[in-house]
């Protein structure tokens, strides 16, 4: 009954990407238009919602943090409506050239960007990922089924319902958005088998939930994972730069991927460096661990363990590991990392240019916070995530990440000899 | 004893791409060079070794399709050669940037190409594959695991064989290209699994292979999935020029994924159109097979089940469809196709147009045979296959395709605030 349903829902999406597939620019920003007029008017339906949502997490005592996540309220919900204006404002990337080859036997080969067609999105606590996800995978010419977290249910459903009548008024299908709206987990293992429907899974939120898809899923996973990022002082590092950096990289927002879990110290600076960053870090409220060496200079901090430099800790604690060489670096970077936003702090033009093109991570950085990576900040006008992965995109994804290609080929009669 | 075996050779492949990561073009196209002097050297023992494989194959009764494919001679293994040759030619897109975005905070952010790390390649008959893919994986800075058919384990075994000699001898490690020596079928399953090493799985094979590939597989794939072709005859076109790229669509390779498997018709032309290309194909040895529309034209066809809409034939068999309008032909086309590649035969710019945009294929052609689709053809210098999926790469992929890329960003201190 529950796979019949997903199975349903997902028919209906693929039909409607049939549609979306040639709609144009103007069409899609009248609905986006129409959508942000929607969520003003229906505010407080919205928030009546949510409210529902809250009660019910407080009775099964969910933590504060996703608490906060799972909370609306007219802040939250006019930031929403400035995301969908701004997505409004973007490129469309679909109907894009980008690359011409003119063959000798005569043929124009173009490369033009096209939809995806039909993407899955798993999410978890975050209602704003409703509005958000959908609105840029209208504007890139998508539909989407969407599979929110179930302690989000009633929120969701009521943004959804507004997507709808959205979606009505300016007379496309209403499968280019549908929601699963069931809480039961077995869901998501149906949705994972519709590879005849579905183009594409984005799975959003804890690695465990990531893993979960990637193992099961049929349907090719845009996984976005976690980020164990690191911070190298090289030796011939301004160190004010370098304490500014991995203090903004830590503390800024340590619950996020792009906040840094682990700090590397050139041995010949370490003894002048690390009392200094270690004193301003513990301020803030940051608990120091280390290695050995980093023991010998800072006594009273943990000593870490080998499993902690696999692991991201999105909370106030930091890793120190003191290093004979910038070669000593890139190998745990590489080794240890998740490949996600790693930097290099240093005034060696030479050590900088080596550690961009060592480091196999979706970002790499020189002499700034990893707290960049961002769709916002890289000026992609939006995100709908970061990719740890290698295949199709990686680091943020924008509006051009939610297209493929086509070739088309212009001939006279020419045939193959 | 088997799994721990794949898992030894999917770490050591890691291992290896490391160093590869980080490998000049110039050693790189060294590499090939020597691999392409041992072939000369050692062919005599490369023929030995097929010797072998041909004559197990024929004691087991292996169809005359596959022993073809399966049979190496001096002027295949001169192909082989000519073909690494062109691999060292090619441009490495290994390190080079293909954005640059100036952020306002005066962030440097670069857009760069770097290798896909470990490719797992599964492969059938075929023996140059084991060439092919090396050379561009190799050329591309990937190191690679293969796993080819079973029939030609003794000449796969020779030519990987000689490839190690030759990472040997520029001092590379062995591991930048390992195959998997066992016929055992659980080989396969057990490649699958190794996420923790490899970064892709490219199968190249039937369709059966692929399903099989995409629904146990937790290594992302990049699947070379069927051809199920159309040409569809507007009632604008150039008969002339619509028999002659029918003609050689359907025929000139019957038996690969690009040649044509449906014609559609535009009603309006058909009487006229349909005796003559079914008496030129015919004459062909192709079977014609029709819907009723059709047959009331060409009263000696076969009727098409429905079912067959759907189905690649690979072989000197067509199906022909009258339809009312392009609007049906394009209908037809994105339901029943395999989104491969399809043609249009017209003189009216608009319909080419339309056509081109709606057609949800990897390659979309106006008055051309689908036959073009195709790595050489489209001018990448070579190709690895041809993706029929729409994540990462679509349609031919070269060189380019098998590279990702990473941000690289140059600050002076910047933190976020």
């Amino acid at each position: 009954m529950l796979e019949v349903n997903i199975i349903k829902k997902a028919q209906s999406v693929k039909e409607a990407s049939g549609i979306l597939y040639n709609c144009t620019t103007a069409k899609k920003n009248s609905l986006l238009k129409v959508i942000n007029n929607r969520i003003r008017n229906e505010t407080s339906a919205i928030l009546k919602a949510n409210k529902k949502d809250l009660q019910n997490a407080r009775q099964i005592g969910l933590q504060t943090v996703l608490l906060d996540r799972l909370t609306l309220n007219e802040r939250r919900i006019k930031q929403m409506m400035d995301g969908v204006k701004d997505v409004v404002k973007l490129h469309d990337p679909v109907g894009r050239v980008i690359e011409k080859i003119k063959r000798p036997n005569g043929l124009l080969i173009e490369k033009m960007r096209v939809p995806l067609g039909a993407i899955g999105i798993i999410y978890e606590a975050r209602p704003n990922v409703t509005i958000d996800a959908s609105a840029l995978c209208l504007k890139s010419g998508n539909a989407v089924l969407l599979r929110g977290g179930s302690e989000a249910i009633h929120t969701n459903k009521k943004l959804v319902e507004i997507i709808k009548e959205a979606l009505r008024d300016v007379h496309l299908p209403a499968g280019c958005v549908e929601f699963i709206d069931t809480t039961d987990r077995k869901a998501v293992m149906a949705m994972l088998k519709q590879e005849k429907y579905l183009d594409v899974i984005i799975p959003r939120g804890s690695q465990k939930l990531i893993n979960f898809i990637q193992e099961n899923s049929v349907v090719p996973v845009i996984a976005h994972g976690e980020g164990n990022c690191h911070i190298y002082i090289d030796n011939s590092a301004d160190l004010l730069k370098a304490e500014k950096i991995v203090f903004n990289a830590k503390t800024q927002r340590p619950s996020v991927c792009n906040a840094a879990e682990k700090l590397l110290v050139h041995e010949r600076i370490a003894v002048k460096f690390l009392p200094c960053i270690v004193k301003r870090l513990r301020q803030a409220g940051v608990e120091v661990r280390g290695d050995k060496k980093t023991l010998s200079i800072i006594k009273d901090a943990v000593l870490a363990r080998d499993a902690e430099w696999y692991k991201e800790y999105l909370d106030l604690i930091i890793a120190v590991k003191v290093v004979k060489n910038m070669n000593e670096a890139i190998c745990h970077i590489n080794h240890y990392g998740s490949h996600h936003s790693d930097a290099i702090v240093t005034n060696n033009k030479a050590n900088g240019e080596r550690f961009l093109r060592e480091v196999d991570s979706a970002a790499v950085y020189v002499n700034a916070s990893t707290r960049f990576t961002d769709g916002y900040e890289f000026g992609l006008g939006a995100e709908i995530g970061i990719s740890t992965q290698k295949l199709h995109a990686r680091g943020p994804m924008g509006l051009v990440e939610l297209t493929s290609t086509k070739f088309i080929v212009h001939g006279k009669g020419q045939v193959r000899k």
